[in-house]
């Protein structure tokens, strides 16, 4: 990896690990073990460097997103493989753990990247939910956009509360009571 | 209002506000018009004042869940109410906020107070649900702690998608579409 990669990967981390107004340039030098003045060298400022590792974060996420709306499978089953793909619970969202501090919110550069992930996540989940409700498995009364933010906010509450409970069972359980409810509304 | 109140409600402003690592007791004695040294007469640390304060929103919150679910409706009346009570999408949940920042999470007195709310909010969504399937408005086949997780969760990942797209929009379809999942899992 190149000197500017290292500088990424190490803010990448730090950001899950700590935030971003914990996380100092100089934390970010020692963990990529890159020289002194190196990060203003690759990147005009510290929010420089973070939008851009928030952007290959959120790069990463759509991509996972994007595999698992596009399989093959009928479409309330890759929205089921949305909901129970692996999280780590404990450690909440790369993206939504950081809308959460005023200094990211506030940012249009630092928010774009989280708001891209959302905002495609969920066009693809309505697109997956309409084409269930065009082949007969969903029913035709609900709708499809506000449902796909309900299951995307379900994954974030589900985050929320498993570090609140300092327990991951907490996201288990919220997925799985979507799923109930998915069920619910299902033809068959 | 004492000075140990004015320290507390100063304390709740900027919680909400900025967060915890972002709260500097300077912050806290300008806002409240304190005077200096007041903060270490009235608590043993930043810390301590800060569980004050967390236990004070954690307390009201409680409150608010309690007259919601506890009202004469039926159980699932009372379900949607606690679904539809009005909130501030965009300033984030004033406890769920707070569990993103490590320095709580790992702190037993300052997550306890967070904790509280959701093992509280959860038992008692939990048993207004548990009577729905009883008095039969509830598919049986649903598991009811599992759906209270589920209904929290969406609530907090609705203020998280609320404030990474600055759309206030979001929540709605968030809830809308829980109402929507609920409706379909109703017997009439």
């Amino acid at each position: 990896m190149s000197t500017r990669e290292h500088l990424v990967t190490a803010t990448m981390e730090l950001l899950w690990e700590r935030g971003y107004e914990a996380t100092s340039p100089r934390a970010i030098l020692e963990r990529s073990g890159a020289g002194q003045g190196s990060l203003y060298h690759h990147f005009k400022s510290k929010a420089d460097l973070v939008a851009t590792a928030l952007n290959e974060v959120s790069n990463e996420m759509q991509g996972i997103v994007d595999a698992t709306l596009h399989s093959n499978k009928p479409p309330l089953e890759r929205v089921r493989d949305y909901l129970t793909q692996p999280r780590e619970a404990l450690r909440g969202c790369r993206l939504g753990r950081m809308i959460q501090e005023p200094a990211i919110t506030q940012d249009a550069l630092l928010r774009d990247p989280i708001s891209s992930y959302f905002t495609y996540s969920k066009r693809e989940l309505t697109a997956a939910l309409a084409q269930a409700q065009q082949d007969g498995t969903l029913s035709p009364s609900i709708n499809v956009a506000d449902l796909a933010t309900t299951l995307i906010a379900v994954v974030q509450g589900g985050y929320v509360m498993a570090r609140a409970l300092q327990d991951a069972e907490a996201m288990e359980q919220a997925i799985r009571g979507a799923l109930a409810l998915l069920e619910a509304s299902e033809r068959r």
